[in-house]
């Protein structure tokens, strides 16, 4: 992780998630946006989850990230207590394939807003991105970056060669 | 509602549920266990959700009931706050017919069980039920009445005649 | 299993399932409340399933815990004839991820009440848990017990560390 | 109706199914075979369930319907307690529009087999039919007449003019 | 295979499906029931599968299982052709986990009736012990056989021992 | 319907479809190709089904339109007996809001394809559209109709006015 | 709509959106933020949402959300055509309750990030304020709104009364 | 791939979809029709796609075979930009088994048609022979070799010998 002061904060509801989701800081330090990553519950730890949620702009975070799979109810916790923006990243899970995560996180009621990405690393790589396209909004120098990193990602499906 | 000091607390998501919910506190009535009703969003009242949870052991409450829909994170929210046996209810909702509901309350991770029950109307009936079925292992009047229920359901379903 | 009169009952519906829900007696052996686990098949032996749940209340036992896949069955059938609280545990199964197993269980009609936990090894776990909110709200020592149970939860939460 | 000694038995979990599976008995009485219907609970009239199964083969019936919603146990149920072929319908019910019952119908795990039928009206219908193409095995008379619906089926289709 | 001539057939839409449908066949000689096995795909031996079913009542069948992954037809065409019951079987293809195939061959519109077993391995045993069922209406040996089956089951059962 | 030898047939397995298939007649009579519309089911009237595919391409159809609800069997089995293009659409049914019909018609085993469009009057309408994209290959007035379709319904789009 | 130059621009692939989506604007207009709303169709005029999407940041525009029910590919064919954080609203549609567009417009390759809201009413509320909570990084005016929101919101909440 | 100007384009969103979907080339080649394979996605490399389309017909090609994963936009992306008929394959994913790829292909809006085949190798090998179908057309040589395929799957199948 960076050392300057974090922008992103990335929370999992569970050590086991961060098998997948460190692809959420991989992919903010590979842009050079400052991440922080913590494991925190919004069933076992509520306090923990609650207490990151309500300091995180005072600490000068701009946006939090959020994963849990199953009864996925951490982004929707964290964005309770929090103005900042809330992504929400679907975990896969023990047993359906993640379609609970999806629906636990995505179908929240009016009024408290989590913007889901897809199940999965998919979805972590993706939050990281979302993440980085609302940084950009005033950071010219990262808004070059995400331009340069579109540009090399069709480049390189442009040279894919497929042989049978 | 009756006056006495409650033993089971009902809470729902939004004020839509209660005509859903109204069935739970009608069933408890109609065995004479004293409850009360609140609204009270995981999400847009996280607080006052949170505190109704903490508050809930000492203010004599044995049961919490929780209803929500959509992405229902009330009844885990509540169980997270609480040492008390907590019943969820899936509520309808506006699109999945309920089985976004059903999951974000059945699919709770490990550490902080929610016993979930139907979605809807059945769901808020049986969540009574089953806070008398809790509330009668240590109350014979109680367990008595549960009894001539049961017999009495069954004999309606005898009695009943059906007509081509 | 412990020697003393057993508090809670588990069962489940195939052999096969004892590898999940060996989770539930291993719980309940960590807070010390007595239990006893059977095999019962709502299916294949209907008269030994329906014979336990008769016989639950009159021999002590104070909550049933069933697990089945499937059409999973047994916990509606033992909450038919029983007016314990029985707690349903739905197993994975054979092709659908246990989401057959999740609504046999969850969406019971009106009248029976089962509270439905997660699909498989956290199901397993929490039932037990539930289990012991339950008993619980009889027995300060057990509820001591859990509450430490749910501080050393959050606190190894707020301990782990992530490393990229 | 009809007044001789009934060859299928048809039960339905709930009085409001019987909109729907009246469809059942107008059909075998279409083709003359005695029938008889009942509402039995597996939940709620459990005794009255197993006791209708246990009694069906003694007193000449030759096949069992089966029609629940929900959480649908009933043709399980009864098929655990009679040696009789029984065939299940699974109701539309109050909110997953009949996943849930076509699941906990059709799911049975080996040992004891139910045969499944389309969710709602259509399988009513085809519940029927299916024990007619049952009975006419070893009765050429029903046999003759299961072949002339199939070709005035077939007729009615071959007549029928679209009109834009 | 038996010798005598059968009186169950056999169909599976795809020589892959043997593996699973295997359990089939394996039933029914256990219980000394003559049957055959056959490989016929509604889409891609048409005319193989129709003749098949078509021909099946003269030749002595009485009870038909057939079994089907994917868009599984296989059931609802054989039921087309002939006047025999069938019973169909969903396999667990190559994708949907076998809700596809469960859909496909228990959605029947009315007028031609599919009893559908579980997916896979149990639907395989339980087509061929609901075959029993309707063979033992008129076979008393078959149906004492059948009686002690569901005895050896529930003693199995019962016997059951569950280590930790 | 065009008095032409129609080019295009739609079949539909129940009369009751004819008020959403109606749509891609309505769409090839705007493009002024050539169609006719038949009811014809997989299940009650095979023989019609079948002999409408086998005699398709001898008398001049270039494409076929199949549409069915639930177990939507008919597109498969058209498929199965015609070398033309097989275009499916699912009906929305009765219970499961089309997600059985789009099953069983996309699910295809490999070796017999059925181009599957979407559930109910879209697909009905697409059905037409991509019929007229197959025929238009080698008619190029027909191309330009369909160009000038295209442009039509952006410019339609563009000149969308929305007012709060 | 707002007459300052648009921050926000809420794109919809259907006239028949504009009825749930009006509430984005709507919301936005509450807020002050000042927004546009346009149709535009991924698939019946690409060039016009194309356009949109490429000409969105030079424009002056800081969020898109956009909507679309079935195959909802509108939001990903914004986000591949512009550095802007795309939100995206899944409508109901006309056949599977909104599950097809959830899963189109949430379940988005690694490369490039939709946030996703709630199906229908709900998520195009939650567009509009999670934009709102994008904006409020950098305006703190607008945050003290948002803030006296949330606090509006628990309050309405906290004086809900129930009567049975 | 073969040396003559293809006839067929197959289109897949990511390198990784080429492992299932070179079975399209190999069924395309069997037949000796001319093919071209190409990776574009339509989110990462959205030009490169729509210029494929757009040039489609001027090059020469008939059909376009277009594959994704996830929400697969592609085929309808691609069917947005060519007159051609477009055929989608939904990949499997790394989720929910595919369901999500077969709606989001499947679910078109009215006016811009896909023809879907099955999720996975299945609807690769069926999208290249419902292709062969729509040029079998005006290519009487293909067509016979069409007739030729079908009668030898009709005839493996016929051949195959089960054991038990």
């Amino acid at each position: 992780m960076t050392e300057s002061k974090p922008l992103v904060g990335i929370l999992m509801g569970s050590e086991s998630d961060w098998d997948t989701m460190r692809h959420a800081p991989l992919t903010l330090d590979r842009f050079g946006v400052a991440n922080e990553s913590r494991v925190a519950s919004a069933h076992r730890s509520p306090e923990l989850a609650t207490a990151y949620a309500r300091g995180a702009k005072g600490r000068g975070l701009q946006v939090i990230i959020a994963a849990a799979g199953g009864a996925a109810h951490l982004a929707g916790v964290i964005a309770a207590h929090t103005p900042l923006p809330v992504f929400g990243v679907p975990m896969l899970g023990w047993s359906l394939n993640g379609l609970d995560a999806l629906l636990s996180t995505a179908q929240m009621p009016k009024g408290v807003p989590v913007g889901t990405l897809a199940i999965g690393k998919a979805g972590a790589i993706n939050a990281a991105l979302l993440a980085i396209r609302v940084l950009s909004l005033h950071d010219p120098e990262l808004a070059a970056k995400l331009e340069q990193f579109h540009e090399d990602e069709a480049q390189k499906i442009a040279n894919t060669v497929l042989e049978l």
